[in-house]
């Protein structure tokens, strides 16, 4: 009688391999351009990374294999929580009164509260088999840094995390969830390292930025033997083992019997929307899916894909990191302090940026109050209080549905819902009491800051 | 080659009735005590409960049915993350190096992050039903609050929620949590009711209490035609909704091929852990499983079970409900204030404590402390950071598992997990931070309270 809302697997089916979309993209004739040393501007060879990461993080970083098998030993922490959920929101689907199918993958059942741990347990794994005591990194919202202090916790690491101090300020229930795991929370400029003083030597009160942390904490792992470098997206080895979120939602719609016609995520530095969208990806590339939609959503006040300029550009604000060719709004650009903290960042994914510019992926920027208009429209519907960044892939979502349903046709529509919100509740408070601004951007800003990126030619 | 540690139900096996325990109970010799009227001191009829509760509620608070139908758009609402997971915690047995198998079945997967809205939503179905037009309720940690607000938001009615001002002040998060839902909020006690004037009238300064908040919610229901009022635990109906936490427990022990030696939950008004243990009970009063064990914890600041009185007393401070039978520690008296709000209650559901005095269950009391270690060794072990109010099963889980490793003996653990502490973290740093009081308790205020006990006589 009651209706069937949940497709669930069972624990022995979360993927036993990550898919890589690298060789599929090459043989559609989309050929990623390497990364460029910072101080040379030539092509990195993977030594570079030796300081920082892993042997297999790197060979997986530039792998031409599409399958990479996951080590037991992350599926059996993956276990704690994999599979998530695939739900049909048919709640949401009464309430805009659309023929459209909504369905959303669930990444909030994770301890942590977001699909960060999907990368972080395999990050602390391989650093622990190289033998590395301790790892470093840095975070902007708190999710990565919680994230990977479970992660290091389960594998016997220590875990050393510069906070955005802007963050570290207003979001203390978040830094406190890291210590609870025993990690160390600076916040970010500190003092501890070169290029923190070296901004806070400029501006005493500098409240930070992701760019800034990200120097940090690769800072201290390029001078400690003991300590390795882990970042929460952008680079290709955190999308691939992302894609066990992709991975089980094509089999939990197989179950459910449907097809997405689009797949919508978030997208900050683009692991959480690559990690859904990748294997579908695959099937466009080969041909077997031509018409599948893929629509990635960004706030308006950082808008990467939709206004930035397709370029080589450093990763963090002290050009310590090579130059990653991707969409960049310019590395010193500083986005307005919007609550989703983990959509703030100048760049992308040089693989997701690269499959927008070909054609394969739309992408759309929204406002904050359009963007929990949504978040709210679809905790009363149903009952998930989702993550502000997450809360951007909704509005993708209902925009889709509410055109199907003016268009009088059917689509399915695949939601990556990347977390829930619980850390998030200022941000709420704000928007219930209209305490939000309607413009986030300063196209000037953005101007000056794109006349700041390196000169180096790209295809 | 990977272990399973997890046991999930499919939807569709979501219990279709609830378990009444009451007649079991009967049929095994032990006869709960009737309410009595706060007035006369007569058992009171059902009718009394009229202006307050639907009559289907009433119907299940005096039901002599073991089983009663769970409606189908009860079940629908479930489905959004019923049935809930049971983890068996390897990594926790693991790093406390016991022969004990620990199981626990986790709540915090509901929206609301405990096991609440598995009343909240049958209440609030059945009062829309009967035509209520709101409905009004008291929270002291937040958690039922939250948990009503969603259920209300489904059903569309309004919701009025009393927040005990301490946690109002303290916990602003739960507030905008339950406010993101449409509920209106108000800092308890209140200039808007007569019960709340007369505290505020003795004490402008009153940071208020679940008793009090309790009393304001009863006023308002009951005088206002539209409004009904909704509890969040001790009553009869409350535990039977609860039940299908247990019931999917059972099943999913089945599927993991053990049976519990020991059901370990935490106790504030009950509802929680009666709905855990009960499906389990009934096996024991039937005499199929006579030497399983049941285990209740609660907060030395507030120790019911373990130092209170079995007596009759009132539900509120403001005496306005029927008198109930159950251990008390009377009902003006005020717990220190421990994070684990929702255990800060001085009464216990009447079927419960029934069961703890005449053997059949056993009572613990921990002070925070130890709580919170073992919160901590959980969270690193499984990565949740349980509530503070879970953490207290989990205490008594870990004293079992470590008893079961001394003794050189095997034995099966069951832990209710009832929920999450995203909203608790204030509570992790003061322990993380060595600001948690060791003493926490009063016996003098005890004995006073116990002294203003109504001279009521018990069986």
């Amino acid at each position: 009688m009651t209706e069937r809302t949940r497709f669930d697997l069972p624990q022995d089916r979360i993927p036993s391999a990550w898919q890589n979309l690298l060789p599929v993209m090459a043989g559609a004739g989309i050929q990623l351009l390497p990364p460029l040393h910072p101080g040379t501007k030539q092509p990195v060879t993977p030594d570079l990374f030796a300081p920082l990461f892993p042997e297999q993080l790197i060979l997986q970083e530039v792998s031409t294999d599409e399958w990479i098998d996951i080590p037991g030993e992350v599926i059996d922490v993956y276990g704690l929580w994999r599979p998530s959920p695939l739900h049909r929101a048919t709640r949401l689907e009464r309430a805009l009164d659309t023929p459209a199918h909504i369905y959303f993958k669930y990444e909030g059942v994770s301890p942590a509260g977001s699909h960060k741990p999907n990368t972080a347990v395999a990050q602390a794994f391989y650093n622990k088999k190289a033998g590395a005591r301790r790892l470093a990194t840095e975070t902007g919202a708190g999710q990565w840094g919680s994230s990977l202090a479970m992660a290091c916790s389960f594998f016997d690491l220590d875990c050393l995390v510069f906070m955005v101090k802007a963050s570290y300020e207003q979001k203390p229930y978040r830094r406190i969830f890291i210590e609870t795991f025993g990690a160390e929370v600076r916040p970010s400029p500190t003092s501890t390292t070169q290029a923190g003083k070296k901004i806070l030597e400029e501006n005493p009160d500098s409240t930070g930025s992701l760019g800034i942390a990200i120097s940090e904490a690769i800072e201290v792992a390029a001078t400690n033997d003991d300590t390795n470098y882990s970042i929460g997206s952008c680079l290709n080895h955190v999308l691939l083992h992302q894609t066990v979120v992709g991975l089980e939602a094509k089999e939990q719609m197989e179950m459910a019997g449907e097809v997405p016609d689009v797949v919508v995520g978030c997208v900050g530095g683009g692991s959480n929307y690559g990690g859904l969208a990748y294997p579908f990806m695959a099937d466009r590339l080969r041909g077997d899916r031509p018409n599948m939609r893929f629509l990635a959503t960004e706030p308006a006040a950082c808008p990467t894909l939709t206004r930035g300029r397709f370029a080589y550009d450093f990763g963090d604000t002290g050009q310590m990191t090579p130059l990653l060719p991707m969409y960049t709004l310019g590395h010193d650009f500083v986005p307005a302090p919007v609550h989703a903290g983990g959509l703030r960042y100048h760049g992308d994914s040089p693989s997701l940026s690269l499959l927008v510019r070909e054609g394969h992926m739309e992408a759309r920027a929204y406002s904050q109050n359009e963007v929990f208009d949504a978040a709210v429209q679809f905790a009363k519907a149903q009952g998930i209080v989702p993550a502000p960044e997450s809360a951007h892939a909704i509005r993708g979502a209902i925009d889709e549905a509410v055109a199907a349903r003016d268009a009088g046709e059917s689509r399915v529509i695949l939601i990556g819902l990347s977390g829930h919100g619980h850390f998030d509740m200022q941000a709420y408070d704000d928007y219930l009491n209209a305490r939000l601004p309607e413009v986030e951007f300063d196209p000037a800003q953005e101007e000056a800051a794109l006349a700041r990126l390196p000169e180096v030619p790209i295809g």
